[in-house]
């Protein structure tokens, strides 16, 4: 190719997924599709934008200003979907409404924010995630738990962790405590950036007395497998907050009943978004990776934003960052390389084609030469095209 | 589900796949991934938005016109990409500049175009395409020819044809006799929207001699099977339609290598997008859809606009339009539907994850009941939830 200088840039927050890449990223989505199907799980896509009225229904005040918004000809306000989990509430409370709930949905799809790119999470950037619409308690938080555990196994990674918290712990801590509104929303703040030192420094112009600060700054240390349950027992005694640790313990049992409990921790400082989650919350971690590649929770309100009454519980799995991972951890996909070049001297390209026809109707697959080659040249082809085998013909 | 009177609607020209569909389609696009990874083609994945100064590059105005725009903080104009031609070319053309030609590339994502909405194409779509870079002559344009019928073969569709033209044909004739630039355009557009009452009054309100008005009227009517190349040869003698009908003489010889030639018939009125093609140019159909499953050929001059030559062809396939012929030819995939429901008595849920965690490891898919259930209830769930056995413990 003879080039010149203009080179066309993509928008910041974006990226190609070049060959290699976008095998990647097809093989793991598919496995994703196959898991979640496996587990009773059907597919919903939908559209890539919506009215932002739609849209803020599900979100909060922060997610709402980072959208992608534009004007249809109508002056209607459009955005480019933050997340799927509002798409999906609004397709399960109106054209499904009438199915038998439990409704379990599935998406596998690109999501839109515009906020500061990093590692593992552009602006635009893909995810793979299930919505359980219609039960309350633990089987439903325990199947989406496992099934979170499963797909980072079946994403082909071999090491990866499961941090298990429940935000009605801290309210109850919180509403015994009778901190204020603007007292918790400061303490929920910090805990959502694991900022113990800011944490520290509200409480102490708090004027809580030292009981409950010591106790809420206990709260991001609070982590560890099961015998956690039993140490968080013996430090509250409000009714909300011990009946959020039954709601735990309960679920590891059944952890336990889909053999997964060696991947499980407790985290009761996790708290993840905190308008949004109303029990069990978790997030999935990877060695090398210094964020969640995967996380989820209950939400028993947001689906009531269009008007049905809902208790729903999911997760979502960043695509990219499983990606990352995998390439950080050094493990290769079985990425099925090309089998066959065929290459073919001047006058036979009709044979050429016959043969490549024969091998594809075998399930091979064959790069067909589109211009006469010498067999060295044909050899040369085959190994620029990384085919594993050469016909000459 | 408890719902009130808010229903949230979505934006013109967009739809949900629910469960169904989002199945057929996943299968579709799975087989036609597998196709043309089968045929030596590699995928790539762009950015949903790019700038429209980018994507203005391998646009006509009409297409231009209809781009989704909308700003970045820094008021850069974005567009939402309205094929993939152009963004497969900026890779090759930027970052796979250094890889040995030809580059073979296909693509399986959702495109936008904001124009009014009609069957199986709405403002938002998804297309199934590759693009054969780096190669011109007939062995290139058979190939994507030959794997279009392949891909409608794939997608499950059992009745269709490919209909191939090629533009230079008509340049020739419009050439050797003198048309004006304006003549030119106007004789096109009739050609291009198969407006035949349109095109007789453009040719008699033309001045051009009759012979040449006779044969500018007949070009419409060019449409049959390999004979039609001799009737058309019998009609020109400049050197540029001639060259035309070599080359589709070449190209349909290689067919037949391919063993696809009964699928192929001779249509010398197709131009598609006349600003875009440079040579052959198809169309494919199937019964019971009034517009083109499929269409493409070769565009020798669009990489170019960044800056690469680079002889080009390719095809797109429209996804949702593959989804209603199934549909209107009563085909259905083999959707494979949910084998098992596991329900339980009271106290046993642990058993039945163990139960249900089995079956999957078998591979089959398993929908798993969240509360207990009479034997009677479960099987009333088994039948609601369309899974073929029960299991009951």
């Amino acid at each position: 190719m003879k080039t010149n200088e203009f080179v066309p840039q993509i928008p910041y927050g974006t990226r190609d997924f070049l060959p290699r890449e976008a095998k990647y990223k097809r093989i793991v989505e598919g496995s994703l599709a196959g898991l979640f199907a496996k587990w009773g799980y059907d597919e919903v896509v939908t559209p890539t934008f919506e009215y932002l009225e739609t849209l803020s229904a599900g979100s909060d005040e922060q997610m709402a200003q980072n959208m992608f918004k534009f004007f249809d000809k109508k002056n209607h306000i459009l955005a480019l979907r933050p997340d799927m989990t509002t798409p999906i509430a609004r397709v399960a409370s109106t054209r499904l409404k009438e199915n038998s709930l439990p409704l379990r949905l599935f998406y596998l799809t690109n999501v839109f924010r515009y906020e500061q790119a990093q590692a593992g999470r552009q602006c635009e950037f893909y995810q793979a995630g299930v919505e359980l619409l219609g039960v309350p308690g633990p089987a439903a938080d325990a199947e989406v738990i496992a099934l979170a555990v499963q797909a980072m196994k079946d994403s082909g990674l071999q090491t990866f962790q499961v941090n298990i918290g429940q935000v009605e712990f801290i309210n109850g801590i919180m509403e015994e405590s009778r901190l204020t509104a603007e007292q918790r929303q400061k303490v929920k703040q910090c805990m959502v950036n694991r900022n113990v030192v800011g944490l520290g420094e509200i409480l102490t112009a708090s004027g809580l007395s030292s009981d409950v600060q010591t106790l809420l700054r206990q709260i991001p240390l609070l982590y560890g497998k099961e015998e956690l349950l039993e140490q968080a027992y013996a430090m509250v005694t409000n009714p909300v907050s011990r009946a959020a640790l039954d709601n735990l313990a309960d679920i590891y049992c059944l952890l336990k009943g889909y053999g997964v409990e060696q991947y499980v921790n407790f985290d009761l400082g996790i708290i993840r978004d905190f308008e949004y989650y109303t029990g069990m919350v978790f997030e999935g971690y990877t060695p090398g990776l210094g964020f969640p590649l995967c996380g989820g929770g209950r939400y028993d309100k947001m689906v009531s934003s269009f008007g049905v009454d809902c208790p729903s519980t999911g997760f979502a799995l960043g695509i990219e960052r499983v990606l990352l991972a995998l390439e950080r951890q050094g493990i290769s996909l079985d990425a099925d390389f090309r089998e066959w070049y065929v290459g073919w001297e001047p006058g036979k390209l009709t044979e050429a084609i016959q043969k490549a026809s024969e091998l594809r109707m075998q399930g091979q697959s064959v790069e067909l030469a589109l211009f006469p080659q010498s067999r060295q040249e044909a050899a040369m082809s085959q190994k620029a095209k990384g085919c594993k085998e050469l016909i000459y013909i």
